[in-house]
């Protein structure tokens, strides 16, 4: 479940209840790991809030604020077993520093390839979930050369880039420059208070946004004789707009997004990056 | 010469440099066209005082600010001898309100037609050279169905919808909801202090922005069956972008933006519309 930001948390939770649902019920384990933020009591407060009044009965705390915390046992293995797990905002940065490689990134990964369990992570924690993660870079009123960092993310999504906050920030030149840089990869950029839901062979978009999906692969673009700073052309670039509602059972009926579904749903293709 | 407002007046005046080229040189006769605006004095003085200093010798004010003005035979005689006739911005609407269907305007398709004198137009007078003028939208943070006014306008670019100030107030979602409903029509943002430059079977881009063109016309969307306000599914999109100094010398070398330099270059297609 990749969420862009800003997910409501005090009136309708239609998101924060879809991820309940997703991870078996209110009563189900559910964990929020607040490792991408600098307040991570602030957000445990406020998530533990929103899922009381949700009637959730086993939410708990990951809290994570050094690597070393990340390799603690006991918490692994409470993260291990389960059934849903959200990942806050903050920044991503912060998130990989101290889970990536960690007794933590693998217990996650155990709990969702292995037990089925949810994984969400919104804003920071959308980004995250990539194999080649957006790090950082400005929202330009052009996709300048250079303008956005890759660094290695959590692996969950592959062949795909997440942005966030994605049309209230204006960041369509930011997620542009990405992948006309790497146009291998896919870019989905996630309104706030909305969900990419990626589950068995399907995709589907839930929430107040939409989801942007940009695709260079077929793109004539001069990025590589251009210099840092400067726009390169682009021509043929695809774009694919997914309101709220917005719904796909398999890559086989989704036409011109089957290779996105297909990305997003394949979990052999995460551990050919690993 | 297609420009997206606020080009520069005080410091370069790249583009108007440009336009007083076009027109033949800085002698020539060169009118500006205020009609769009509730202030056509201001703008007539601003753009007197850039000309001048440029050192152009026959820049002269064609003031309309009422339908009867613009049946005025001496001043549509004056639109018609010049070699270059630039319309200011304001609000399109007002621009065809009064010029629309007028001697004043059957002058200034004489002059550009006749006698190939250089037509510019920014902001509102950009959009106002469509034929199917984006008259007014707000920009939304997604293309919502009927968000997007249209209305007849001057017809000097048919086949292209113009929308400027484009990456600057983030209007992507507004033109993507004119050419979703009108699909048959490109559309062609152009950036602040960024002009696209039609001349004989060609396009250039010059200014410090870029021009962003999107294409519908193979694009897969539900738009005819959601409800006004909704928001379209839209897949495959086409989307290009042109950063300052692109140039095409014509279609036959553009690829996937033949089209696009074919619609604005064709003269034929203008007429098919009046």
């Amino acid at each position: 479940m990749i969420i862009g930001g800003k997910e409501d948390r005090t009136d309708n939770k239609e998101i924060l209840h879809k991820f309940a649902a997703l991870a078996g019920g209110l009563e189900q384990p559910i964990m929020i790991v607040t490792a991408a933020s600098t307040v991570p009591g602030d957000l445990w407060d406020m998530y533990r809030q929103a899922f009381d009044e949700m009637g959730a009965t086993q939410v708990t705390h990951a809290s994570i604020t050094s690597r070393a915390e990340a390799e603690d046992d006991m918490l692994a293995h409470r993260l291990a077993q389960a059934r849903g797990i959200f990942m806050t905002g903050g920044d991503q940065k912060r998130l990989m520093a101290f889970i990536g490689g960690t007794k933590v990134e693998r217990a996650m990964r155990s709990a969702w390839y292995d037990n089925g369990a949810c994984i969400a992570g919104t804003s920071a924690g959308a980004s995250g979930m990539c194999t080649h993660m957006l790090a950082e870079g400005k929202a330009e009123l052009a996709p300048e050369k250079g303008a956005v960092h890759l660094s290695a993310g959590l692996g969950f999504v592959s062949r795909v880039i997440i942005d966030q906050h994605f049309s209230q920030r204006h960041r369509i030149h930011r997620l542009l420059s990405a992948i006309a840089q790497s146009p291998f990869l896919l870019g989905a950029g996630i309104d706030e208070d909305t969900a990419l839901i990626v589950k068995g062979q399907g995709i589907s978009v839930i929430g107040s946004g939409g989801v942007t999906v940009l695709d260079c692969r077929h793109a004539i673009t001069n990025i590589a004789d251009v210099s840092r700073g400067d726009v390169p052309q682009m021509l043929d670039v695809r774009l694919h707009l997914l309101p709220s509602g917005a719904s796909f059972a398999s890559p086989a009926d989704a036409g011109p997004l089957a290779d996105f579904i297909q990305y997003l749903t394949d979990r052999t293709l995460e551990h050919d990056h690993r």
